[in-house]
C-alpha cells in the first residue's frame, strides 16, 4: 500500500513529554491502534512507570525519561501535538540521539522537521528518514468521481460535531472487523490517524480543490490490500468552519455505509457555542441527502461518546436513546466494544 | 478595501494572444465588468480590430500586436488562463518590455511570475510589482462564524454545476444593482474574478480547512466599503470533486439571499458525464437546508444561461420554465439584464 509504511511491524518509541495520557491523543492511539510494536515511551515526568499503570486500555510499555534510556528501535514518533503545531526545543536532544541511533523521525507538526538544518544534516549522515506527515502530497490532484467503483466495502465516519470520535471510532471498528476475520483496513484523514496508521494524506491541509481528490486517491491505494475500509470522517457538516471538509470526505469516499457519531449531551457546536447543533435525527438526512447525488449511502448504524457520563447503565440508557434517535444500532464502542454496531455495518460479509 | 487594488481605476492592457474573444474568459470578463480602464488588448492575430468588431457587447478598445504597440498604461494584465495554468513562453517579450514600462504585472498562472527570476530582478530594478493572484494570502485562516455580522446584506451566486455563470451573475448583479444607486460591492472567490475586480483570495487554492473562512476575511474586508456584497460561488454542492469549495463558501459566507444559477438544458455533472443532475427544483431545498444550521438563506431568485438556445422567444421560455421550476422569479440575466431579478435580491432596499 503505502511506500513507505514508517510505523507499520517497526520497533517504535513515542515522544510524550510531560503530556501521558491525558494530552496525548496521538501517542495513546499509537499505543492502542497501530499495527506497530510501541517499545517504549518517552515522558520524563512519568519515567520509571509504565503506559498500563496510567490507562488499564494501553498495553504494559516501559515509560523511560529520554532516548538515552529506551531499548533498541527503528522509529522515534513524536506523539504530542503542542498547540499551534510546534517543535518543543526541549526534545532536540531526543530527535538527535534517535537519529544518531539509525532511526527514521515520524511528525505530525506544523514545524517540518525535514526544514530543520540540523536534523536535515544528521538524518542525510546517518541514512534515515524524516517523515513530516502533515505536508501533504504534492500529486494530489481533483477527484475523478472513482471511489464507488472500487472492490472494497466503503465504510465513513460522520459526525455531529468536530471531536466526537469518528477517528476512534473507526479504528475501533476496525479492530472488531478483524476479530471477526473481515481483511479490514483504515484510512485516515488527519495528522493524528496518519502517523498512527503509517500512511496517508491530511485532507483538511490539502488545496481545497483537492479535498474530495485526496480521499479518492487513498481509497484507491487502500482498496487494492482490504476488503473493507474505514475511512475517518472529520468535522460536520453544520460545522461554520470545517463543512467543506467534511463535504469532501463525503464525496471523495462515496460510501456504501455511514456511521453516525456523536457525543452525548452535546447541544452546540464545540468552539462556536453560538451555534445550535440540528436535532440528531435530523442529521440521517443530512449526510444521506448530501450524499445521494453522488453515491446512494445510508447512516446504518451510530456511536456516541460516553466518557462524560460515570455510571455504565446509564451510558447504556444514553446509547439506547441515541439508537431511538438515529432510528440504527448504538453504541459507545469505546465503553462498551464496537462489536455490536459491525452487523449491519458489514452487511452479512 | 485592498491595499493595492491593481486593476482599479489604472489604465490596463490585457494581453490575450490568438485567444481573443473565444477563449479569453478574463480578458473579456476585465473589459465587461472592471472599474479600470482598459486602453489595449494584445493580441497578435487581430491586431488593428477593436474589442467591439469581435462581441457587440464589449467597448471600442483597439487591439494591438504587443506591447511596444500599446498606449501608455499603468498596470499589464495576463487575460488568459492556458489549461494547465502555465505560462507561454511568447508572452516575454511583452511582460518584459511592460515592466520596463513600468507597468505592475498581475497574472492568475499556476506559474508564480515572482518566482521567475528574469520578471523579479526587472521588477525590483523598475519598482514595479508582481502580482500572482492564484498564490494566496498565507495569513488566512480558519473561519469565526462571523459573516451573519456585517452591517452589508451578503448575496451569493449558487449553481447546479459548475461553468453555469456563477461570477458572470454576480458581475451583472453588481452592475444592475448600482445602476439604481446600490453601493453594491463583487467578492470574487476565482482567480478570474480576482483578476477582474483586482483583489481576492482564490478560495479554491486554500488549505481547505481554510475555505470558509477565506471568504468570511472577504467579505469582511468588503462589507466596509458596501451596503450589498454579491459573493461569487463555485461548484455545486452535488459536484463530485468541487462540492467542498461550494459548502465552504456557503457557510462562509453565511449569505441573506442565494441567487440559483443554471445552464438551460444541462442534465449531467459537465466534465463527470455519468453523474445525473439532480431536478432543478430538489436544488432550491439542497442549498437552503445545507445553509440553515449555519445561517437562514433563501434561494430568492434564479438565473438561467440560455446561451445555447439561438431565439430570444425560446429563451425567454426557458427562462420561465426555470423560474416555474425553482419557485422563484428568474431570468438569463446576460441576455435579458438582469434588472429582472433585481428585486427580491435586493429585498426592497
Amino acid at each position: 500500500m503505502p511506500d513507505t509504511p514508517a510505523t507499520h511491524s517497526d520497533r517504535v518509541v513515542v515522544l510524550a513529554h510531560g503530556q501521558f495520557p491525558g494530552r496525548a491523543k496521538t501517542a495513546v492511539g499509537v499505543l492502542k491502534y497501530s499495527d506497530s510494536d510501541v517499545v517504549a515511551v518517552l515522558d520524563r515526568e512519568r519515567a520509571g512507570t509504565a503506559a498500563a499503570d496510567h490507562r488499564s486500555d494501553l498495553p504494559d510499555v516501559p515509560i523511560v525519561a529520554s532516548m538515552d534510556n529506551a531499548p533498541a528501535a527503528d522509529t522515534l514518533l513524536i506523539g504530542i501535538a503542542p498547540i499551534g503545531g510546534g517543535f518543543d526545543e526541549s526534545w532536540r536532544p531526543d530527535v538527535r540521539t534517535a537519529i544518531e541511533r539509525g532511526c527514521d523521525v515520524v511528525a505530525g507538526l506544523h514545524y517540518f522537521l525535514a526544514a530543520d538544518d540540523e536534523f536535515a544534516a544528521l538524518a542525510a549522515e546517518h541514512g534515515v528518514s524524516l517523515r513530516d506527515v502533515r505536508r501533504p502530497d504534492p500529486d494530489i490532484g481533483v477527484a475523478g468521481g472513482r471511489s464507488a467503483t472500487v472492490d472494497a466495502d466503503v465504510v465513513l465516519t460522520v459526525g455531529t460535531d468536530c471531536s466526537v470520535g469518528k477517528m476512534t471510532v473507526a479504528l475501533e471498528l476496525v479492530d472488531a472487523a478483524r476479530e471477526r476475520g473481515v481483511d479490514a483496513g483504515f484510512v485516515p484523514t488527519g495528522q493524528t490517524g496518519i502517523v498512527i496508521a503509517g500512511w496517508g494524506t491530511p485532507v483538511d491541509r490539502v488545496v481545497s480543490d483537492f479535498t474530495a481528490g485526496a480521499v479518492e486517491a487513498m481509497i484507491s491505494e487502500a482498496s487494492d490490500d482490504h476488503d473493507v475500509l474505514f475511512v475517518e470522517g472529520q468535522g460536520s457538516i453544520v460545522h461554520p468552519a470545517y463543512s467543506a471538509v467534511t463535504c469532501g470526505i463525503l464525496h471523495g469516499a462515496m460510501p456504501d455505509a455511514m456511521v453516525l457519531c456523536h457525543e452525548a449531551g452535546r447541544e452546540v457546536v464545540h468552539g462556536y457555542e453560538s451555534f445550535d447543533l440540528p436535532p440528531v435525527p435530523e442529521y440521517v438526512d443530512r449526510y444521506e441527502q448530501l450524499a445521494a447525488p453522488v453515491h446512494d449511502s445510508e447512516v446504518v448504524a451510530g456511536a456516541v461518546n460516553t466518557s462524560g457520563i460515570d455510571a455504565d447503565g446509564e451510558a447504556r440508557a444514553a446509547a439506547d436513546d441515541y439508537a431511538d434517535a438515529i432510528g440504527a444500532p448504538a453504541t459507545d464502542p469505546i465503553r462498551f466494544g464496537a462489536d455490536a454496531i459491525l452487523d449491519p455495518i458489514l452487511g452479512g460479509r
